[in-house]
């Protein structure tokens, strides 16, 4: 079973073409104009020293790493001379400062050169994992090989040091990522030793309790860097979100590729237990206290963190989960986050970026002191800026997510305009897309290839499918020349969540498809929370081409606060009055003003 | 216009006899014992000395002096000699270790005997204030000078260096109180020096915005302690809440005694600001940064602070405000504050007690990281251990509340079985009520005396009362022999909040008559947000004498979590289960095991 890569699938139009062109055209330059701002592109000429501005910091090699990713996916697409040369550039000067022994971060080379290896939280093992991405990257969108053979490079040194002599102070990286990006370079490669490399990292991990000065580690910081247990062992999601979905895909990874049905159950089981501590955007990590995971169903809306790295992470875990374990539960969640979680990171225009993504955003008047609301307006760059490029990179690569095939079983689990290409045992098949999803559940499909079985995603949203579901998925014969039409009925619903989410009980949800809504006050006015909800089968569902997806009109109630002579009054004085509440995609709060936003809603009963 | 002493009034039967019962027979006594157990009481031998442990807090002073006034109060009432002498040795004590030139306090004379005088903050005209408090109550109670003698003496140090020289390194103190103990002082003795004293802090307040060592002190800071701007263009209630409510006392105080229209004006404009800040349990001060306010309609349940001290600090104000401005509304905050957040601070054995007092209980299971939520289960003894002997002194003199007077207009604001003696201008009267209040709200009155007018407070809870009201007063003619029986309909009512209350949106809280109920998990079973309550008309109600108080039993609703196979899923697909809520008094949570528990509660539209 293999997740077609994006190489194989272009996407032609609709929501994820035109994000794909906002990324190309706008995110992709302005996120290295805003690194070249910061310092990060400087930072790779290693001449920085103690006194100069701009230190580089321990993790800016990871955000130069994933925005040569991104350019590159963006090259893979398209032809962008300029960009090219910006990408090679820095490439040219990884080649360039490179240790003899093949080591190579900025941090630890131009500010603390003595350290190199000594403390597992400080991210050179993470760093060095987003450059072999982007070297895999890189090779397969230029055929380029010189930052690859950089990383190979340094890749043989960690082999050495880490898994064949294991004489360093660490023996797994604080922040996971390495042992996913090992993946890449064996996929890319075909050397089995980076497999091996990060099957060590793996095993390892759970089992060394000590920290760098042999000192024994206390449980809950263990946990936060899920090494509280052997991996095998480990069934809740904890600790740092993103880590833990770094980790979650590397152990998908190497399940499916060592079919080891051991490490497969660990994914299952993590898996669901993300999904007990998810929001209904699939954003995940609820805490900003170690940007980590909370028990089940602790989903604060106001001060969510839900980082959007997490989202993405989660994604391609639900991605990796797809092609090892073939249920529409993956697909579902991948939705889930992709068209809400994930999306409201990054502005319409494609230019500014959230880290946190709150599910409401209280009016300021009502601000309680010493709490920890995330930031009202999305910025350009961070301090730590890990989301953008990891956005862009998402973004560019959104092929990746369409089709799983295995002998002749194609598995459609994303839905979007494309033609892709797929290596089917019976030889090779194209299969063409035709859809306005989001805004709409019909799909058109054509098929050209040997005769197969079609797989498509019947999504959890749509219970109104007619049709028989097996594990998720509606089973089609496909011949050469054959042509579907898939409908999944779209209205607007009421979403509850479970009782145990004591942050949305007695309220709901609106969705549309995959698409998650909220009210900004900006549409509907002050005091959302107040805002009541009607009939839902009165609702107007209108396409607005500034989202690429609807908005709602909803008959709703709301109080008039001129009613309201006390803080307290028996109820019934103050009379509900109608008005019609505007929704729009959650994907797109926080587009225009800094407004108050509200996700979850009250709704007549 | 003056409000009736306790010592003319005395409860006879009922709910506030029964507390008076328990606090005179078990909780001053387990104070005291706790006091011992924890040093203060021996702190009051000054033999400490550094190395020991039990070191003297800045504020235990105050804890005695608040035990002492209790003390008084209920050896009005009652004989108790061993009472008496536990009083008397203590108060044996100050006299012998007071200093020549009349400063008394413990820390600063055994812990820093060098440092006196010289941090606003430290509480020592605080404690000052409380050991002039004590001092006139026992005085008053018992006709011994002893006390009264040595902080008469006291009172004339505090005179020369903070009124007359003004030689000290602050204007006012950081933590008021000896502004309105000045006032009964002034009340006790009659010498007019009190009142200036008193009048002086008040009138500097707000107007020295230095520190003491002469640096300027942020706003923030100054806020905190009411010293943002002097106090007569004070509008709105910030900072420390139990601070602010004894400032507000002592302005009420003054305004009354000197007619000083200027800071009635400011009085009133800050109750309102209190109102608006302020829990439906009367609970005010909603978060534990500062112990303070908050903006207005900040009101988390689950986190409130709401302390003990603060609530009675409240009834405090709302009486001077009811001699100062007779409105029924005074009266209405007074009985929303005494029947709730006040007797919520204490167990109904009497001898366990709450410093907070929030209005939720969340699971355990729900709990977020880094989120403070207060104590479930009330302890006997706190470090900070002021709300304990603020309770027996409120409780103790809770006959203070009953009447105000003028001329021949006797204001009833609060009701309670009892025999009260009133000085009118046509002669000497008696009144009588008798009633089963808040049980009930049949209030029978006898009266004898000569002719005058009597306001009765008609609650704001009962809008179904017939007959005129006027600024919450109804009005009767009373003649010699005169017999009323006053009808308050009380029934289960549903109370919504403004909707600027966010945490309470779409909820209610039931009252009946002044008392807020709450639902705890021991009845209903655990995740009480999701609980709906039905219709209130088919109510039962049911005096409970362990509560002194009716509990509801209310038809409900509530979801089968066996029916939420995921998270989130459309609503309609969990059915709502009926089932019978039982509701307890707000005020007698958490007398059980520990527990869940949730004022505002989801009601069927």
């Amino acid at each position: 079973m293999k997740n077609v890569s994006f190489h194989d699938v272009r996407l032609t139009s609709g929501f994820w073409a035109d994000r794909q062109r906002i990324n190309a055209e706008r995110s992709v330059r302005s996120i290295y104009d805003r690194f070249r701002d910061t310092g990060r592109v400087q930072s790779f000429d290693f001449t920085w020293k103690e006194g100069d501005p701009q230190k580089p910091h321990i993790f800016w090699d990871s955000d130069i790493a994933k925005w040569l990713e991104s350019a590159a996916y963006v090259l893979s697409e398209r032809k962008d001379p300029a960009l090219h040369d910006l990408g090679a550039a820095l490439i040219d000067r990884v080649a360039e400062h490179q240790g003899a022994d093949g080591y190579f971060n900025t941090y630890y080379t131009v500010v603390e050169p003595g350290k190199r290896f000594t403390d597992r939280n400080c991210h050179e093992l993470y760093c060095a994992g987003h450059m072999m991405e982007a070297a895999v990257a890189w090779y397969e969108a230029t055929g380029e090989r010189k930052l690859l053979d950089c990383m190979e490079k340094y890749a043989a040194l960690i082999d050495e040091k880490f898994v064949r002599a294991q004489t360093e102070k660490f023996a797994t990286p604080g922040h996971e990522e390495i042992e996913l990006a090992l993946v890449k370079m064996y996929e890319c490669t075909g050397n089995e030793r980076y497999l091996r490399m990060s099957e060590t990292f793996i095993n390892n991990r759970g089992r060394h309790l000590l920290d760098e000065d042999g000192e024994s580690v206390g449980y809950a910081k263990l946990k936060q860097v899920q090494s509280h247990l052997p991996v095998r062992e480990q069934r809740e999601a904890v600790g740092h979100a993103v880590r833990a979905m770094y980790l979650y895909c590397a152990m998908a990874d190497l399940a499916l590729r060592l079919n080891d049905g051991e490490l497969k159950q660990a994914c299952i089981a993590l898996f669901e237990s993300v999904c007990r501590r998810m929001y209904i955007t699939g954003g995940v990590g609820s805490t900003h206290i170690g940007e980590a995971f909370s028990v089940d169903a602790d989903l604060p809306n106001d001060t969510a963190y839900a980082e959007t790295c997490a989202a993405i992470g989660l994604c391609f875990f639900a991605r990796r989960m797809q092609a090892l374990d073939p249920k529409g539960r993956y697909g579902d969640v991948f939705e889930r986050a992709a068209y809400n979680g994930v999306l409201s990171g990054i502005s319409l225009d494609g230019k500014a970026f959230f880290y946190e993504n709150p599910l409401e955003i209280p009016p300021e008047a009502a601000h309680s002191p010493g709490v920890r609301y995330p930031i009202t307006k999305r910025l350009e760059v961070f301090g730590c800026s890990c989301c953008p490029p990891n956005l862009t990179r998402f973004i560019a690569a959104f092929g990746d997510n369409l089709y799983t095939v295995e002998n002749d079983d194609i598995y459609l689990w994303q839905f979007a305009s494309s033609e892709a290409e797929l290596a089917l045992a019976g030889g090779k098949a194209k299969i063409v897309q035709t859809t306005d999803y989001p805004a709409s559940g019909l799909v058109r499909i054509a098929y050209h290839g040997p005769a197969a079985r079609l797989h498509v995603r019947i999504p959890e949203w749509c219970a109104d499918y007619c049709g028989p579901v097996e594990n998720g998925f509606a089973l089609f014969d496909l011949e050469n020349g054959a042509e579907l039409e898939l409908r999944l009925p779209m209205r607007p619903r009421f979403v509850e969540a479970d009782p145990r989410v004591l942050a949305d009980a007695g309220r709901v949800a609106v969705q549309f498809g995959p698409v998650v809504y909220c009210l900004e006050a900006e549409d509907n006015g002050p005091w959302l929370r107040d805002v009541v909800l009607g009939d839902l089968s009165a609702a107007t569902v209108r396409f607005e081409k500034e989202y690429d997806a609807c908005v709602l009109e909803i008959p709703a109630f709301r109080h008039d606060l001129g009613d309201y002579g006390a803080l307290y009054q028996t109820r019934g004085r103050a009379a509900l009055r109608p008005f019609t509440a505007k929704l729009i995609p959650y994907f797109a709060f926080a587009n225009r003003t800094e407004s108050e936003m509200l996700v979850w809603t009250q709704a007549k009963g």
